[in-house]
């Protein structure tokens, strides 16, 4: 549905075409400093019209807290969110009443709630991820501040130019551990840290917008000081709950953690990270191929993960298909659109980590809580 | 945490060495024809000892069902399933007081629970899975019985020996559209329906288990006859629950879906799946790139969807690494364990598919039923 | 926490003083006319400032649909709601940096989040109950369209005035079979049908603002039409979702359901419900004393049970009590507040009954898909 | 469904006439000392056949821990228990096939299911309790443990023999304070710590045994050593939580906490409980009549509350009613039974009251954790 976590919670609503879209984060430990201005860096990341690589529709996107602080700080109590949606265009679209777009949820939406929104598949919209991002802002302040929680993501391919990204390559391996938001802030629009890479995948983009195309993508996300202990056994084992959250932000295709699929074809003797006594005098692993999770559950490494993007579905070139009629017909859509969505990714991936990670954290501060007990 | 689902809901117990394992399975719809012979299968696949591509730990694994059926008809009433540990050797696993096996649970599992389980990372046990596959079974029955609904896993790979599963490989797509439980069985203990190269799949297990190594592998799933409908916008799209799924499986590393990772190097324009009308005179679509899944929800095509799976940690060879107490040393694991575990993973791979559909699909059920309502 | 529900699920956000109040209503099935008009009334009757019976606080209380409907019509999709809070006074309740009020939340508060909020017990505000209203507003009307279902609560008790609620006074029992929502607010701001008995509550709610005192009461609510089957077995038996949700309402302090406390005096050859055949062919039951529920599930009868207020905690007396410091001294409260609650408590017992309601025939309605079926 | 708490979770199966009944409760901490030992004693005190006023079937109730303990000490993983159903007779109730039961779950189970079970209402057996029970136990040696948390229910009323549970009764605050659980059983089968009342309620059990008929009763509970802050604001209070978990014990139809209903006809001058600094340096109250609970949160007082049963539906005397098929006629129910359930009902209520505190326990230490977190 539309609520996500367990003990640190996130519920949002709100479509392309409404008064606003926005969020109810629940379970937010108390005392906490937080003002809008924790929350805007990241909504403004995830904003269209930054740049000429995305779609030139215009909203401010600026968040407003409702509930759940007081002079500056958190109550504990539930904080409400909420953004305007300024630039409501209702009757753009006009041909979707006819045809429901290819690969878009059009079709899936009609047929699963049997009405059609002007905006077709309501919920689809990128605009959904607005709440997401405002709460996940949120759950990284509390990282921060608890483990000093480093959430870094970037864009590791567009189309088939691609940073190689095996666990074989040092510089991939080196790129995970000095990776700064910054840095991918500093590349520019395509946000991807190699600036020779993201020139050409600058062009493939450029080109798809020039051709009425669009074109998919990866981000690479490594997530940095996570305390040892997080995740559950069986079903809810820390990267479960991270494809979870990565899997629902809407166009991804796939993911993978840490090996991946190209860990499918490594050995055994070769693929297992040995221990080794860290500085701190913690075990610590000598590589890294688990991705910074065992069993199920963090151990202290670097968590690293990527997330696969398909190209936009809405294109505006005409595309032979059939109208909800079933008649054979031909398509041209309109409205804005974005050629590529990772670098606009970016924050929602780094959001829906944080998420996920401040629910296992609380889960688990429970758990330690009984540590000391003798019975 | 060990419950997974919302109205068909499974609860599991058990790890490799307790008096047995089981699950409770709750929601399931009354007056199902439910026997242990339709539970028995499954878990029969999933069985070690099969083979001698597979552990020698020799467990009958023969479900009991302890409550929720009468004169073989389910009741409505949670179904409890218990199946014992007839094999329980404790005492194996002797270095591991000394030493935690690299890239398994046991670090992780000590620093959650601050305790050590003489079976080391307790429920990452391969045994934790026998409960998914029994309520996973019930679930499936479910499927046919209300939509005709298939599940059939295999193997698509075995290290760097591989099913092309490009979308663009017509022999691929076409597998995915014929492929029957009972070719991947009659293919063998590989279970990989390409006979060629599950011979040379074999061979590379068997080059494993010579060499006291390890190597991973791919399963590939494809559901058929799947309603319309299924899975939630937001958090709760089919291809983010089924990404959770298969993440909580044991050893698994990346997960994609339809056209995945490739699906990211293909311009909009040839990657969109252009919709057509159908015999049953119902919207289709031409290609499948989106794996029956759009904007969360399926759309009536054939889902299919690839899950890696890295090699097993627990190799009889030496393996330099560190004690729990940081020092240097060298680990030489016994007991037993499987060179591969894809073969075995098939059951599983069906039964958390099962899982979400059938509470996917009975969660639409409660939707649908007020279409009729006018309001 | 603030999440209400499994399928039909509603999460609140907001305190006294803040921006606004809302929630998000999730699980809405699609294309139900809805607009604000559906909801507003509810809320108006939640209203403080109505009668001279209740606090001066003045509050508009306007309900504004943020998502989830489109051209009056519901998409499925999660209703976003807010009411704005535009009687802020931040700076009342100064004595409270001192003292705790006694039986109110302060200290509570305090204890649990470790911060101190300048409305003391933040949620606890009776505003925090808006959200609840309008989305049980929302639930009304579903349930109204789809099973004709009625809910209707009133006074039945003030102090120690109170309508005779035993099973055995026919007029009580007739009373539930016939009372209307008109005629509950007929009769006048007390809503107590019984206008003798209401009367006399007046006064005594009228002697307790003149002495600067409080007072409690008891809401009966009925429901009728329900569909048989509702609720679950074990934990989530129909009486225990209610009491969950009638005990959530700030200042309950018990709940029972048919023959409640009386019921444990009767023998069961007395307090049996025999069945009889009813005009429409189905079963019923000649007697009620089971409250419309048995096993835990709705039996097809009405509902009926009754929720105790105790008296509001804020007085405007002194009161001996002990500061945070724990000093003794006495605390003058100031601000607004009510001497009574359980007129305006109505519309929010209505409301918490139908988001029950709402949700257990949802997730009955899905079981029920499956009755067809042959297995 | 069958599935209760957040975080510490137990989950039940099994009916009246199946091979055993059981739970698995998920979220114990780790490294805590648990055998059976621990577990039986309040199975025993749950168990049939311990008296004459109880029913003669004969269970020995044993419970049989499967999982989730090695060498006598919690691993954290989740604890699968098992008991026979050893006197299993299915072809009792026979007239059962023709008639419902008046009051009993037979026709609504019918009704919600589509599909009648030899045992009639099966999950409303009194033999579901026992899986609460046997996880109530493990719940309790935690509390215990961290808090020294003591738990203890007593029979206070059985028909119209009454202890008087007025607030305004010292002998009750008195007994509230003092009573223990040996105190309880040591006053004999009838379980009521009044010795002179309880003899009168003995002869109220036999009376209607004699009589082939039944009676209700009234079971008290006090929690002591509770921490201070348990417990959610808005919809998971903890006196919803707690009458949510006693409302969903078989044959109840009331519950209050602290002064209860009595609470609605006191003023609220007379009912706020002045705070007080305590020995122990903390607030604690002068009264408490708010029963432990301000807000929905613990505020360290004893937490005390009642809960109704009403008389037990299955009697052995002629029943006027109507068959399944609508036809009247008089049922006369064979089968064991108890004339009364309250003293049965002691050690579940202390089970579920010892649930939901270790829940909402677990829930504060998570957010506890973050309180010297400087942000």
């Amino acid at each position: 549905m539309s609520t996500f976590g367990t003990i640190f919670k996130v519920t949002t609503y709100g479509e392309s075409h409404c008064r606003s879209v926005g969020c109810i984060v629940d379970g937010i430990p108390p005392n906490m400093s937080l003002t809008e201005a924790d929350i805007q860096p990241q909504l403004t990341r995830r904003r269209p019209g930054q740049s000429k690589l995305t779609t030139p529709r215009n909203e401010k996107d600026k968040v407003e807290i409702q509930s759940g602080t007081e002079f500056g700080k958190t109550l504990g109590t539930p904080i409400g969110m909420l953004i305007k949606n300024e630039d409501q265009r209702p009757h753009d679209y006009t041909e979707m009443d006819i045809y429901p777009r290819p690969s878009h949820a059009d079709y899936t939406y009609l047929s699963k709630y049997g009405v059609k929104a002007s905006s077709g598949g309501g919920r689809s919209s990128a605009r959904e991820t607005i709440g997401r991002v405002a709460a996940g802002a949120i759950a990284e302040k509390f990282l921060k501040q608890v483990n000093d929680v480093e959430i870094v993501a970037f864009v590791s391919s567009v189309g088939d130019c691609s940073i190689d990204r095996s666990i074989k390559n040092p510089k991939f391996i080196e790129l995970l551990k000095t990776i700064t938001r910054d840095r991918v802030d500093e590349s520019g629009p395509i946000r991807c840290p190699d600036l020779e890479l993201g020139a050409k995948m600058t062009k493939i983009v450029e080109d798809c917008k020039d051709n009425h195309d669009s074109i998919g993508g990866v981000v690479t996300c490594v997530i940095r000081n996570v305390p040892i202990g997080l995740g559950e056994p069986a079903f809810d084992k820390l990267e479960a709950q991270l494809a979870h959250a990565m899997m629902s932000i809407p166009a991804t295709k796939g993911f993978e953690i840490g090996s991946g699929f190209e860990g499918t074809t490594i050995r055994g003797s070769q693929h297992n990270d040995p221990f080794i006594k860290k500085e701190n005098g913690k075990l610590g692993t000598v590589t890294n191929n688990s991705g910074g999770i065992q069993g199920g559950i963090s151990n202290g490494e670097d968590i690293y993960f990527s997330v696969a993007f398909k190209p936009p579905a809405t294109i505006s070139q005409n595309q032979g298909t059939a109208s909800y009629d079933g008649e054979d017909g031909v398509l041209l859509s309109r409205g804005r659109h974005d050629p590529n969505v990772v670098p606009r990714a970016i924050p929602i991936v780094e959001a829906m980590a944080a998420l996920v990670l401040a629910d296992t954290l609380l889960i688990q501060k429970a758990r330690e809580s009984t540590f000391g007990v003798v019975y």
